[in-house]
């Protein structure tokens, strides 16, 4: 009998039908067994009413996690999770499990500490929850390169060992390329530039490594990126405007098509408006001195306490969950940001603070040669290993800007999870390298 | 005035436009001035009867590659590129460019020699032929997820800085981790293997490094892999059906979406029949024996030259670019293999070549937590370090295999390119860092 998935179970009412699984729990009240199978995309209760029907389990002592087949008919039973039960089974144990879990999947929430779970991740990603926050993430990506792919931005890889670090030399990890030193990219910036001159448009989704030895709740080593750059804008301001549509189409396609982990996780969608409120740096900081008696002007970035202060503002004052914070002061932002013609201490860059938390940074670049020249000589730095990437601006770039989204911090503020490392499949930092 | 792309001039027949891009090529010929304008997706060219009209370059000393937009008439012209050009030109230079190119970029194809072509790659990749190329890469990597998002396959990120080499510790770059030695993924094979636990279907695109000294026209030390894995299958024949849908797929969208760029690099599409031909390892020497004189029994590998026949002998045999090879001796297979029920000597594995080439690996993976004891134990390997793999079978794994495909591998194979470091925006090998 072909095998249906757990999904498609509630069109089969009536029907004899085959599903395949792990079996996620089984338990007896009254005399009778009620097992949940867990396949790759949800669960369903099958109910054993006599002995004979669970023997393949008794007698190859297969446990939970074991991955069987079951035959039975599909019944409508409202108070089943789904309205859906399989009773008359016939079980196939297909590869049974006699060790004890290090971790317990039952639970919609597991409750071990943050150790045991990612020393286990390979079994702790099976825990619904956390598997629905991983999937969530493939929806960001998909709706990410969706709303992209639209407005004809191509897609690009670009390479991960570099020779030059976009930030700063500190915080790369060091690498042996055939007895010669190169780094992990800490961003692919310099390459998506130098391509805005090939595409004018592109987009990338890969792997960023930092060497910052954070040891916070928000910070990982290795994480994704998802990156935008474009040319023919007008200023910083044509980048945040594509940015909000980037970020209504994730959330737009995470409500379309992850319905389900969404409920699950209950999770608070955001509502982004049509424009999405923005403050200037310097009127921000005088912001903050006017509701909250702190005087931070003069700081030349904002504290995590004035990114909460900012977004419960932007709450109270626009119901929004989203704000921009526009023209951070130049001396905080990389060499090849670009400075506000008016006010140039001030920058064409952004951050977008997402509940109160930075989520996205982006901005115009310079795209003039002359100007990374100087911009390069004011910033103590040699020409010489920027080279290639100069080359993109001394053959003729337009304005350009971009972004870059972390899809990690983005499921952390979107879901709430506790701790970044809760949102990606293996995490990487300061201590931990495995699993 | 609104800039439209250069690929919706046609539908403006008769109307002022503007568009804006790249000053390709300027050449005189009877007193007018022939002007080519690149953006990102195509050309135009722009025709100026008299020197006032581009009076704004000459000013400007803008030369090619100069970002510029034109203002003009569109006119139906037979005769030019594309059928249609400007007329009445007004001309804004919007970044001049004065000096001399390092590669010109006329011309359909680049003639400089490729060290020269990969130094100055941020110029060379704006070259119409290269850029065509690349996009390309962006399409096999959309076709590859939509048929597999359409199979409910979920999309997975997975880890790059590692400890467990996939296939042997010699072939790994080494980076230092906060003071400890970690490796480069050479896969994502463990990972990829584990979530088939967690989702069942899974595939990911990303970069791979391989630390291998070779110097050859088809090996570079960092490239994109198109990774999948899957669960409850038969056996490798499972795997191949799937990866025949998915070549099917790849060709298919890029049939689709990218005529431009296949009509531009005069790209001989394959083929994908309903059943790609297979042939057993064993019987592929065997074939070989017969129809070359050359014994190559008990060779544990195919050579290139043997793929060279054996994909001869598909394209006369059954008209076909494809052919499987199955049951690679185990030998030369890594321990996660699943051997042949019948004769364990062969394994479950198969490559796809593709026009005599090698495109794709895969099979069917042991999924037994007792035969990967004994498979690690026989190839002499510790247990410690994959400790953390195991765990996903000891906990319950069905039977399970999956493929990758090297995306520039398929491009190479695809485009006829000479060389694979031609194919990645900018590529990695022995001797190559930058740009």
């Amino acid at each position: 009998m072909q095998r249906i998935r757990t999904l498609e179970v509630r069109s089969h009412i009536g029907e004899r039908i085959r599903v395949t699984g792990w079996l996620q729990s089984l338990r007896q009240m009254g005399g009778i067994d009620f097992l949940v199978l867990r396949d790759g995309w949800g669960t369903l209760q099958a109910v054993a009413e006599n002995e004979a029907e669970i023997a393949p389990l008794i007698e190859s002592a297969a446990g939970v996690e074991s991955v069987i087949a079951i035959e039975g008919d599909v019944v409508a039973m409202s108070q089943a999770p789904g309205g859906v039960e399989l009773h008359k089974l016939s079980i196939e144990v297909i590869t049974p499990v006699m060790e004890v879990l290090p971790i317990s999947l039952n639970k919609r929430k597991i409750t071990a500490n943050l150790t045991t779970l990612l020393d286990h991740a390979a079994v702790t990603n099976r825990n619904l929850a956390r598997r629905a926050v991983l999937r969530l993430g493939a929806g960001v990506m998909a709706g990410f390169r969706a709303v992209l792919m639209v407005r004809d931005f191509t897609e690009i890889q670009t390479p991960k060992i570099v020779v030059t670090a976009t930030e700063s030399g500190a915080s790369t990890f060091k690498l042996d390329y055939f007895g010669r030193t190169a780094f992990l990219a800490q961003s692919p910036q310099f390459y998506k530039q130098i391509m805005v001159g090939v595409f004018e448009r592109v987009f990338e989704v890969g792997p960023v490594f930092r060497a910052e030895p954070h040891d916070t709740t928000r910070h990982i080593n290795e994480y994704v990126s998802l990156d935008v750059e474009f040319g023919f804008i007008e200023n910083h301001f044509t980048v945040m405007a594509l940015l909000r549509d980037v970020i209504a189409g994730i959330i737009g396609h995470l409500g379309e098509y992850y319905a389900a982990e969404l409920e699950l996780l209950r999770v608070a969608m955001p509502v982004v408006a049509e424009e999405i409120p923005h403050i200037h740096f310097s009127d921000a900081q005088e912001l903050i001195l006017r509701r909250h008696g702190v005087d931070v002007r003069g700081e030349p970035d904002l504290s995590p306490q004035d990114e909460r202060w900012l977004g419960e503002w932007a709450k109270q004052e626009f119901d929004s969950d989203f704000l921009y914070v526009t023209g951070y002061p130049m001396r905080k932002r990389p060499f090849y940001t670009y400075p506000d013609p008016q006010r140039p201490q001030y920058s064409n860059s952004f951050d977008l603070l997402f509940r109160g938390t930075e989520l996205v940074t982006g901005g115009q670049r310079l795209h003039l040669y002359a100007d990374y020249l100087a911009a390069l000589e004011k910033a103590h730095l040699p020409i010489e290993p920027f080279e290639s990437y100069l080359e993109a601006f001394r053959y003729g770039m337009p304005p350009e800007g971009g972004f870059a989204i972390g899809l990690e911090r983005l499921l952390m503020q979107l879901t709430g999870a506790p701790n970044i490392r809760l949102t990606t499949t293996f995490p990487r930092d300061l201590n931990r390298l495995t699993p």
